[in-house]
């Protein structure tokens, strides 16, 4: 047996146990940061991947296949030898013992970092979540791609137009980025990618709408920028309701209040709820499932138990909240880090956590993108080309990034999508058909 | 509307219905001798996209991404305007009436030819299926992938060492070219690719056997490749067990008549049975539920219905069967496709087919391989060389040929294999461990 730091009773047994529950952004900046201290880490994920979220549309819309976008948590953490990690689901946590329960087993910590994140939210209408999935997960973006890509396969086989059309109605509910990006890219898809290659149907027919419950697109932008992505996205052929609530979805369409809008592809990107770890914690949540941190990201009760990334409820000192952002549960981890860091060396505890807002991109599809830096705000080709750079850049692995350059290369030049491959059961499938 | 052929009446309905069944090698090269021929035809499939077969086991072993080995059938055939394709399901055929029952309608034709290939078998064994998964399809190899890289994951979150070595315990069933190539890239992937990712388990303990009833491994090439094929093997670490045959599969392992071999993760790679498809033909079957065919490929009692590739029992002069291989399969469908020219020009049935044997490759591992060409044979880093050009060559689509060089390129430089990821449910975990 070859030597291994956790087996090895001679190094390390006595140092701090470090737990960390979650491998997304900000649970890799923890590791990361507390490379080389004197700790044992162990990272716990129920995936073996970290994921980029931020492509994660595009492996929806077929145009990344799902290795380019994500990366085997132990390869990314291969080098970190005093860290172990662990597939594993949590099943509670004890913070009076310190202990948290998996169902694999039980862990004892001597300091826990949560970065669990968030999971998609219907506001009580979990009903509707078989009929409008949403993006989360690689298995939610391989569902999401085979329901698009059949229901153009669809359309060809019917014979019937107004069953035809229905086919190729497509609606995005929820006008954040995520929905932006895939009505945009969904568009894109009909018009550019596909009318080649089918023979009955049209898919240039297809009608792509986007509904937004508020009165803009991107709250998060500028207004001027929302304007902007609206005018964008109607270039594109998608129709834009903003103002406009969704009180009912089934098989076969949509309700908007007394509208009907029949359409057999529904997609939702309209809610994001903290994941349920932050309940396990008997901490104070706020409305949203969000667990109140001290200015330090810690528990008022447990100065030993953290929370970070979208699980966390953090004022700004403009009154705002930090925004449920990669950037932000990167830079949450990296103070983490810091401070864990900080306590071991017996220093005090350091400044409260300050959210640096590096700017917001949301693109739209080729050459169409809003991106907003403090007061510089820019649309169209150049916020495109910075989304470009950006995505690239942070992109995990230089391999990755490699592959995403040249199927976006590949992409650009040709209107190809390479991952036009639909695996799995065809669930939309109607029994009256056969 | 645009110009759509086969919604113009003044165009082309008059010409006669050429009806594909499959679109594998041989459905596709049906397709493509027939470009330009005055023909209407209508390609049918099951999944939306052509496979690259012979890599699949790349897929499984986490070495590809699926959208490198499989392109949409659409996209293939875009430019032959004649030609439609669907995606459905056949249900019956009735050779009287010239029509295919589908699941989503019915379809006359002129002139059908089936080439919907093979399906695994378990030698009416099918209650060993949930625990010995096959390859034949993209989901196949994700499940595949997803059990063998699951298992390292147990192994890590196991504590008692018998159960720990179940999980590393790897069993591959059949010595032929899938055996083979499986066999030898799990040894590779636990030998090189993950030890240094796991902390509490060690991946090169992982056992890997192979295990065959006949005498000897790979039967279709000459013995002295069978014995070269068992040495690189070996070297790579694997357990090569000939003239042994399973008598008994379940959740935790095979037994070999009297001897028991605990192990978690089995695969299947024995037996192979023609597409249920050749029993609605009426025609007579051979043993293996292949469709026995004129020298000319057509049923004895229907020339207009042709069956090739997998699902094909075809004689070659020397008595023996032309193999169930891509480039037979291919060879076939170029022949119906000149002999359905040939028919249409009013001119005589071609020359029986034959089938020129290409040669033989199979892949053992990096650098390791065995090749057959004729008189010529090779083994080592000549075969595998061999194997890599070949393989390259004949991968559909110039982008994937670039993205598997890539990956390829990646994975012999750095040991890294850059699909090690999971989706979807993990079945093998046990309610007892909760």
């Amino acid at each position: 047996m070859p030597n291994r730091p956790t087996d090895d009773p001679d190094t390390h047994a006595n140092w701090p146990h470090v737990l960390i529950l979650g491998g997304g952004f900000g649970g890799l900046a923890v590791a990361r940061r507390l490379a080389g201290a004197r700790v044992r880490m162990t990272l716990v994920d129920r995936r073996n991947h970290h994921l980029f979220q931020p492509l994660l549309y595009q492996v929806a819309t077929a145009s990344l296949a799902a290795p380019a976008i994500a990366a085997p948590l132990r390869q990314i953490l291969r080098r970190q030898r005093d860290l172990t990690v662990l597939l594993d689901d949590v099943i509670g946590v004890d913070t009076s013992a310190r202990e948290v329960r998996l169902a694999h087993g039980t862990l004892h910590y001597d300091m826990l970092v949560v970065a669990t994140g968030s999971t998609h939210a219907y506001f009580g209408h979990d009903e509707w979540a078989p009929f409008a999935p949403a993006l989360k997960t690689l298995d939610d973006a391989f569902l999401i791609r085979r329901r698009v890509l059949l229901a153009f396969e669809h359309a060809e086989r019917e014979n019937d137009p107004a069953r035809r059309q229905a086919w190729l109605n497509f609606l995005v509910v929820g006008g954040g980025s995520t929905g932006v990006e895939l009505a945009g890219t969904l568009a894109e898809l009909a018009r550019r990618t596909l009318p080649r290659d089918f023979r009955r149907s049209d898919p240039r027919r297809a009608s792509v709408r986007l509904i937004e419950a508020g009165p803009r697109l991107l709250p998060a932008f500028d207004p001027l920028l929302s304007e902007r992505a609206r005018r964008q996205l109607e270039r594109l052929g998608v129709a834009v309701h903003t103002g406009t609530a969704v009180t009912h979805i089934d098989a076969q369409g949509v309700n908007l209040g007394d509208q009907r809008l029949p359409a057999r592809t529904v997609l939702w990107a309209a809610g994001v709820a903290a994941s349920p770890l932050g309940r396990m914690l008997g901490a104070p949540l706020d409305r949203a499932g969000r667990v109140q941190v001290r200015p330090d990201l810690s528990l008022p009760m447990h100065p030993e138990v953290f929370v970070i990334g979208d699980l966390a409820d953090v004022q700004q000192p403009n009154g705002k909240p930090v925004p449920g952002v990669a950037p932000a549960a990167k830079q949450m981890g990296e103070y983490v880090g810091a401070a864990i860091r900080a306590r071991l060396d017996g220093k005090d505890s350091p400044t409260p956590f300050r959210y640096r807002d590096a700017g917001s991109l949301a693109t739209i599809g080729r050459m169409a993108a809003v991106a907003q830096f403090g007061r510089l705000k820019l649309s169209g080709f150049p916020a495109w080309a910075v989304w470009l750079l950006a995505h690239i850049y942070f992109l995990i692995g230089f391999r990755n990034r490699l592959v995403v350059m040249l199927d976006w290369a590949w992409a650009y030049w040709t209107h190809e999508r390479h991952a036009r491959i639909v695996s799995g059961q065809d669930e939309t499938d109607e029994a009256e058909n056969r």
